[in-house]
């Protein structure tokens, strides 16, 4: 039991890594806590337009990991992403799942291997969940983060475009028409 | 699709409600989305202490939902809950979900109607989780909560004993130790 509580305490040091997108309406920046609870809701919430295949449960469980390698690694913007990040961001998952006994331990770091892999119908699924939500989120906020970060409508488009369409093909038909729409109204960095 | 965007984004709202402990090593206090989040993982961690009949992805579905019904109502800091609060969550789970179509409003509800009910072996160790995990951050944080808010060692025991015992046995007979050397340390509000 104490395995367990030495775990569940070092990954509450997640609600300290700082993202770059911001809550609706609150002046601080989002945390990858609260971001894995909220594209794990955003997954259970678009079981309709799922493929009949994919296993809802474990595209949550992939979800609530997926962020454990920021702990050491911090955030890094998506746009700004290097070879080394995901090596970091694996070193640390290893660390910290190595607090736990197996099952655990092992179940922990294949789920985050399965999302990074991208391979399986779970983890194109919850791919496209998670690169969908920062999206959502500067569509309600003016391009916020886009603005701040001088991301472009084309680098947008090119960068999310393919795993949200290859994992919720409705979800991207929606979501090019309102990233359309917001290039129209100026809410992308000017690059 | 809008619905369930409508709905994802009103949702986002939990982040700015303000629970009484504060993550470790942080100023600020905790949000019910981060907790959520954190309850989620510390289920998925206790498995091996679960019951074996207990499905492990409707408990931590559960968890997800929880405290939804927080957005309109406030945090209740758990020690001064009164009937009515249920009541006001109850009311505001309803007026969110209903954003959703059919199959994931009614789901949804359903899950925090169970938690709240307390009856199955899911929701019964969902509770013991959620009840746990404020105290292993206290436990961690010198009595961070207890001390500010006057709450006592047998207030604890006497709320969180039964539904952590109820739920998860080996957790209780872990905390109990742990809750003992608390107050031996002085950690808890002078009642």
């Amino acid at each position: 039991m104490q395995q367990v509580v030495d775990f569940i305490l070092e990954i509450d040091k997640l609600k300290g890594v700082t993202r770059k997108v911001r809550p609706l309406g609150l002046d601080r920046y989002e945390n990858p806590a609260e971001h894995s609870w909220h594209i794990a809701m955003l997954a259970s919430s678009l079981a309709p337009y799922a493929d009949p295949g994919v296993d809802l449960s474990r595209v949550i469980a992939m979800l609530l990991v997926h962020d454990l390698g920021e702990i050491d690694a911090g955030d890094t913007f998506f746009f700004a992403e290097s070879a080394g990040t995901k090596a970091k961001e694996r070193a640390c998952v290893e660390r910290i799942v190595s607090l736990l006994p197996d099952p655990q331990r092992s179940s922990f770091l294949a789920l985050w291997i399965e999302l990074d892999e991208g391979e399986t119908p779970e983890a194109r699924f919850a791919n496209a969940v998670d690169r969908a939500m920062p999206v959502l989120l500067n569509l309600a906020n003016d391009g916020q983060s886009w603005r701040e970060n001088g991301v472009s409508h084309e680098q947008v488009v090119r960068r999310v475009g393919p795993p949200i369409h290859a994992g919720c093909p409705a979800l991207w038909a929606y979501l090019e028409a309102r990233l359309d729409d917001a290039n129209a109204r100026g809410w992308f960095g000017a690059r």
